[in-house]
């Protein structure tokens, strides 16, 4: 990347993702112009991120090296056009969870010369939380943001989106849209359609079977988390993704079949065989995806009283470890105090020296 | 329940489930007697459970008013069936993880005459380790222990089973061993099917897309965490029950294609209605089995560097709040530092005080 970040932005769109991304901007030192359609975001946005709001599109994107349009998907192909023209200088990107329908809206709104200052893109991070109240730069740090530039991309636009993501915090990972769309359909949205049918079905049982949810342990709350997300915000998505959805999700039941199958055919061994590979696959998985391939995972046990967790949170914050991710596991089939600590690899060792001197037990997992 | 606890008990199988009932029980006040046919686990628990370790079996069970058989499935009908022999006054129950399957084994081996005094249980607690070396009471702790009665069980062993486990801190619920098999397979083993399928999916998948598990974030991971867990152990439970695997994998399997055939119909109001019922359900699902229907969660943001969580858990440590749960969530696309915190529901107000207090922005989420 030999491209210089930019000097001024522009922010179309000031939700949640809009919001964070000119804060994260404006925390590199980049001057970013922001509009939104809904004035009442606009002003919580100038508030919040400092962002210099102006009260239409096309006074937001005059100056503006890069336009980073963070509109809902099916507006995003109107706005990505309308900024192409408004900005005949500038690159224009989005932030769709989608990239192969929003690029083929674009094609269809804007002028033929414009495409090539179009690098489509989706940065992997987000929040429940929705508005731009609850922005914050955090939300782009250390996050893959995808950068998913077509044939028709100028190459040099791709740079320079790419030294923006860069200078934002955040980790630029070049995918064809196809690819883009194809890959978060596995890792993605079908676990978000897996989770939903799952809890859905759950839900139509209680009412035959009210203690159902009180036999629900750690492991269906694992599996149903996903499912409190926002419904309409995900059937846009999957709908938008569907061609990539119907492989994966029929590949996907086809595995379902075929387990299925053994287990009435008591095939114990064929049912081992697989959930071993799964077991291995899931133990190489990263917990974080800026450290991915570069962490480390500490099981320990905690009792379950107050201030447990402040013990041992205070334990590691004393000896410097940062702790990328932490979470209270559970069983298959129960709950209790057992925490995995997620920390980068070459802090391992460091991490549980901490822990042992404080008279925990550390085991490492992966 | 009228029974009294009992004040002597034996365990057969002293691994991770055994051991840690019978500390347990140690810690109630109850005298255990512990057997294993392996002599180095018995050992292990000798020393850390402080059980009472005998050489065979008979010697166990000779002054126990309650015998707990806690042997891998496919060994638990010998050996209830050879406790229920040795101690002709005891009462036995076991712990194995489906009933409908042990209680047709028990009928098989077991004189007709003891048969009333089996009383067939599930503890719904334990965890990814496993052996003697891990156990500890506190895996029973406030989990739900299913008492599975028949029709031949005789109602005061029964009773007797549950003032066992009341006094060992679990909480006793009495289900069938039919309507146990069929809930668990819902909410307990077709999770761990529709886990494992999934990241062997992914890993498959990953073989020409090397790029794809670097794009799955919190979300995949969440509904993978459970394909890390024994494969042969699950192998045995899941051929155990497989008639109700058949029809709850079945049902699931109807749903996926539902919404497969309506995302790829794009009728996206019709998924999002059924992602709108998951959610109501899933926002309703207790957080811990032992506070179910009385927990509220606050979701928190919390910085992503060393002792953000320390500074987080301290305040509530010292604000008096039991933490019953602590997560560090992920939106489906993305990481960052926001905790969800469980809380008994009556500390809910308190919590949210204490936390405003030290300037944290609780949002209570349920």
């Amino acid at each position: 990347m030999t491209s210089p970040p930019p000097e001024r932005i522009a922010v179309i769109g000031l939700g949640l993702v809009g919001t964070s991304v000119a804060m994260a901007a404006g925390r590199a030192g980049i001057a970013v112009r922001g509009w939104d359609p809904q004035p009442g975001a606009a002003a919580v946005a100038a508030e919040r991120a400092g962002v210099e709001v102006v009260p239409d599109l096309g006074s937001a994107v005059g100056e503006a090296e890069i336009v980073v349009v963070c509109a809902p998907i099916v507006a995003l192909g109107t706005a990505v056009a309308e900024a192409l023209a408004a900005a005949p200088a500038a690159v224009v990107t989005d932030t769709g969870s989608v990239k192969e329908a929003v690029v083929a809206d674009v094609s269809r709104r804007a002028r033929a010369e414009a495409i090539p200052r179009f690098v489509p893109g989706h940065p992997m991070g987000g929040s429940e939380r929705s508005g731009p109240q609850h922005a914050s730069p955090s939300v782009v740090d250390g996050i893959v943001w995808v950068v998913a530039p077509t044939e028709r991309t100028d190459p040099r636009a791709t740079e320079r989106v790419e030294a923006f993501v860069a200078a934002v915090g955040a980790r630029a990972v070049r995918l064809t849209p196809g690819r883009h769309d194809r890959l978060v359909a596995f890792v993605s949205h079908l676990p978000q359609v897996a989770s939903s049918a799952l809890m859905d079905l759950a839900a139509v049982e209680e009412a035959d079977e009210p203690e159902i949810l009180l036999l629900a342990a750690g492991g269906f709350r694992d599996l149903t988390r996903l499912a409190a997300s926002d419904p309409s915000l995900w059937a846009e998505i999957l709908v938008a993704n569907r061609d990539r959805i119907d492989t994966a999700l029929g590949l996907y039941v086809e595995r379902l079949q075929r387990l299925r199958d053994r287990i009435v055919a008591a095939d114990g061994e064929a049912v081992a065989a697989t959930f071993a590979n799964a077991k291995r696959a899931r133990l190489g998985l990263a917990a974080k995806p800026q450290v991915r391939a570069g962490v480390a995972v500490l099981q320990v046990e905690v009792p379950d009283v107050p201030g447990a967790l402040a013990s041992l949170t205070i334990t590691l914050g004393d000896g410097g470890v940062n702790i990328e991710d932490l979470q209270i596991v559970h069983s298959p089939e129960g709950g209790r105090g057992t925490v995995h600590l997620t920390v980068a690899a070459g802090e391992a060792e460091h991490a549980s020296s901490v822990l042992e001197a404080a008279d925990y037990d550390p085991v490492r997992l992966a």
